[in-house]
């Protein structure tokens, strides 16, 4: 009898309407029916993402379209700087090891994020071939400044390569306008649909330097994608019911636009902020995201926080990673979460709060949150 | 992109565990597979509805078996008494009187409830062979004090006839213990099902009567389903998903027992009351029932208010009927619906409210419905 409800930084919940898509029959991938929709879908996710660049489409993790980034476009003959400021930076500077590519690791401080300044005095020096960034650390809910990093690699010969896998779809994103020459995404985040696919949006600028590279893999190879998307075809065998839910997934989207996602959004990363800081919950970041929140546990409470939430409520939130273990909880805002879930989470939490010996005003944290989404619809 | 939750009493929002299990191919109903499954969904039911009777169901709606209910047992020779304090007061006195019995109609200020005393009062007089009543009034939110007038008909050789269709499952109901002859229910309701099952509960007392009547129907002869129910089957097609999503239905609801149900189900109402008050709208009944809520619009505000709720909040709520159109609106507090969904929806009340003109203090409606609801887990 409890309902279930994800509030986890991916996998979100999917919204019914794409679940029945996907649930319907099987059909062949090699068909000009699969092509159809492929390129339907695709063009879907390109206005999803502003870009008019190619945008590939991997049966994969959001980690697998990181990889054929990073191991096709990253210049052999120059250093590569990798920010890392969580989790995911930390994977980004691994695979670049793997990969035996010259690494220059930027170790940020957790709950910071890379700064413009920084990648313009790097890139000045006229050594680096690319720069690998996190736009949304969901490690640590911090959202970095990719429009500014963007012009600052704009001037150079450098590629801008984005994790944007917790942000396409959620933060403002703008591939073209920006530069970011490489976008990375996840099927299972913003766009409302199961894990099961990335994505990979070009530029030429990034094109010019893949192609002046042997590729190290085969499956990750993002020439063979180029090839496919230009018959609206997928190189490997297509993850049919995946792109039927992403098609109906992306119309979702474009049907309210990208512009009222990303307000929304925001509203329910401040609502969320607003209530917590009222329970006497600490918003972690220096540069909070708004796709999604980290918050650390007042004193005396732990990650059985979550536990309790679970049990009674059927939310399921995020704990912290490495040294926030115990220490942080994260709240996803991307996809089919809504102000009557956030408002009621946010219910949840002050009970569980209260419950876990902390002195909260019931009913004073979701008021704000309340307050704060009054404008949302 | 807008979240559909219904808080209209009757459909109701169906678990996914149940729609699932729905969706799976279909079977023969003449089969030990079938007999078995409605075998253990009837047992089930059984213990929500707290009796040891006869439990028929029927691919029906509720409607239909109140009509077997009135039609198959209400004794000729005799008055039968039936309460009409809204609309499906209304309708039962339509059907008693299309099959051509001697009614006598307790006509009631709607948001009033039949009163014991009046059922002593002419159940006294010898006259009345059958006592129908609406347990939870749904079209005026009113509920009756269904275990007084059980007592009261108990001790006299009339039939007890309850419409019990938004009360099962949700509202306190001991069929036994009160006395309740013919308890009359619908799937689609704190049974969180699809339209489509009526149930019929007959006591022993109910069986004489029916024996000792023709039936004048044949699809709503009770007969037929007491004769095939004591094979575990259905004298005509049974509906077979509808079935198996009631033994699943049946079975998440029996997990945490039915008191425990009644409880939650009684402090949804209370904090929906509440937050109204606090609103500014007015509860109009003068029995409450708990299993969904009438509210009056506070001036200046028309239907209008549910459009908008359900267009920007995409929350469906009932509006007034007859008299009450225009000016009530109706909440269900049944079935799948818990508090993170009701405080949503206060939220989105309060939002909504104020877009009609109405100076709401956004926040302080919710919080009265957050503290209310402080020990639902």
């Amino acid at each position: 009898m409890i309902k279930s409800r994800l509030f986890t930084p991916g996998p979100t919940d999917v919204p019914p309407e794409v679940l029945n898509e996907m649930a319907k029959p099987m059909f062949h991938h090699r068909t000009p029916r699969f092509r159809e929709m492929f390129a339907a879908a695709t063009a879907g996710l390109k206005q999803i993402l502003r870009t008019d660049n190619d945008v590939l489409t991997l049966a994969a993790s959001g980690t697998a379209g990181m990889e054929a980034a990073i191991a096709c476009a990253v210049p052999r003959d120059k250093k590569v700087l990798v920010a890392n400021g969580g989790k995911f930076g930390e994977r980004w500077v691994k695979i670049a090891k793997r990969y035996g590519l010259d690494v220059d690791e930027v170790a940020l401080e957790w709950g910071t994020a890379l700064q413009p300044e920084t990648v313009k005095e790097k890139l000045d020096t006229g050594a680096y071939g690319a720069v690998v960034t996190v736009h949304s650390e969901t490690s640590t809910a911090t959202a970095c400044d990719l429009e500014a990093i963007g012009k600052v690699v704009a001037k150079t010969d450098a590629l801008l390569i984005a994790d944007c896998i917790t942000s396409a779809g959620t933060l403002p994103l703008e591939t073209d306008k920006w530069g970011v020459d490489i976008v990375g995404g996840g099927s299972q985040k913003a766009l409302m649909l199961p894990p099961g696919l990335a994505f990979v949006a070009v530029s030429d600028k990034a094109w010019k330097q893949i192609d002046a590279i042997d590729a190290p893999g085969f499956y990750l190879d993002l020439k063979a994608y180029r090839k496919s998307i230009a018959k609206d075809d997928t190189p490997y065998t297509g993850a049919v019911s995946l792109v039927r839910g992403m098609k109906i997934a992306v119309d979702m989207i474009n049907a309210i636009g990208i512009e009222t996602v990303w307000k929304r959004t925001a509203m329910l990363a401040k609502a969320t902020r607003a209530a917590a800081t009222a329970m006497g919950m600490q918003v972690f970041s220096q540069q909070p995201s708004d796709s999604v929140t980290g918050l650390l546990y007042p004193a005396g409470v732990d990650d059985g926080f979550r536990k309790e939430l679970q049990t009674k409520y059927g939310a399921s939130i995020a704990g912290g990673q490495a040294d926030l273990k115990g220490k942080l909880c994260r709240i996803s805002h991307m996809g089919y979460v809504d102000p009557m879930d956030t408002i009621g989470l946010m219910a949840a939490m002050e009970y569980t709060l209260a419950d876990c010996g902390v002195d909260v005003t019931i009913g004073a944290g979701v008021a704000e949150a309340v307050k704060v989404l009054r404008d949302w619809a």
